[in-house]
């Protein structure tokens, strides 16, 4: 008999980089007693993303947010939209440039993630923020 | 009790841009009657993508699309595929870059985005095209 | 009555490139029966990718794979992370910039994929690669 599942985690982060989510998440899947379905998350921001990425050598997070910080700079004379600082839109960019959205399958009841996968939530802002995860989660 | 729901919906974009399609989406999963599921967009079209950006100042929108301009020249000698134009290969490369397909869950009636979450439909292609958005409903 | 079906499905990579798996895909999914749905494709490695892109003229997929090699070059001093080579963070990078999970509506028994839509295993390693999907269906 197939069921669904909806809840909000909130995450603290610590400014820009990489937050390991994982354990939070497979967690709530874990508590709701599904063993085969389908596990969505997204996040209700736009200067924040979600990624699935190496869990292993720390160096890779790193890696990535240099990456993205070099590919679209902080200040970059290019944008107008500068509201909250030169972070603003870079941060907009690097979210359109990634996921606000992630569907894990679940079966034997564990997330599929292989090996060396982890969930991250990427703030993009300078700052520390305060965001929402929204899970839904439709198994049997 | 679990039903789903499916349905395709035309857009007509005006060139190069986003076009908000939050509305028209919002709308059809509303007359479903679902209180409580997960909706999926999926666009199917390889130049024209899916995005969820800031709804508030259209500045993001025009930087968005300036930054992607600016990634993926038209006319980069890079790209063999021009058959149909400079802008061909380059709106091949910013759907790569971005999404064709978003999940979004739909919680007490409503599509769970965040208060300055909208739903885009991004069109890479210099001249206006008319695209087609395929739904789906899951939930109860 | 809605149901579900979980697989598991391996490929062979050449190298780095696409590789096409539509026909894998949509054969397992042919396979259950189910007329309407929704299938999620998910990819267990940190250094491969998902993309939903042209069948067609094959310079697309060179195109492609050309860009992101400038965007991201192998080797670049920038990364710290080499434990792989040259082209393991490059790697994680440009599975950060596309995506690990596609989910595509069924409907009429056939995936809703536009006419020129073909899905691709993008391999970014340089050597071959044995890479795992797994894949979800919901549907009736």
């Amino acid at each position: 008999m197939l069921r669904q599942f909806t809840t909000s985690l909130m995450f603290q982060t610590r400014g820009r980089g990489l937050l390991e989510v994982t354990s939070g998440i497979a967690g709530w899947a874990a508590g709701t007693g599904v063993a085969e379905g389908l596990l969505t998350v997204f996040v209700r921001h736009t200067s924040a993303s979600l990624l699935i990425q190496e869990n292993a050598d720390p160096d890779v997070r790193g890696d990535l947010d240099r990456f993205f910080a070099r590919l679209v700079p902080d200040g970059d004379p290019l944008f107008r939209h500068r509201d909250e600082g030169p972070d603003d839109m870079p941060a907009h960019v690097r979210a359109a440039l990634t996921a606000v959205q992630l569907s894990i399958p679940l079966s034997g009841s564990r997330l599929a993630l292989g090996t060396w996968q982890g969930i991250y939530l990427w703030e993009h802002r300078t700052r520390p923020h305060r965001r929402e995860l929204v899970l839904h989660l439709l198994g049997a």
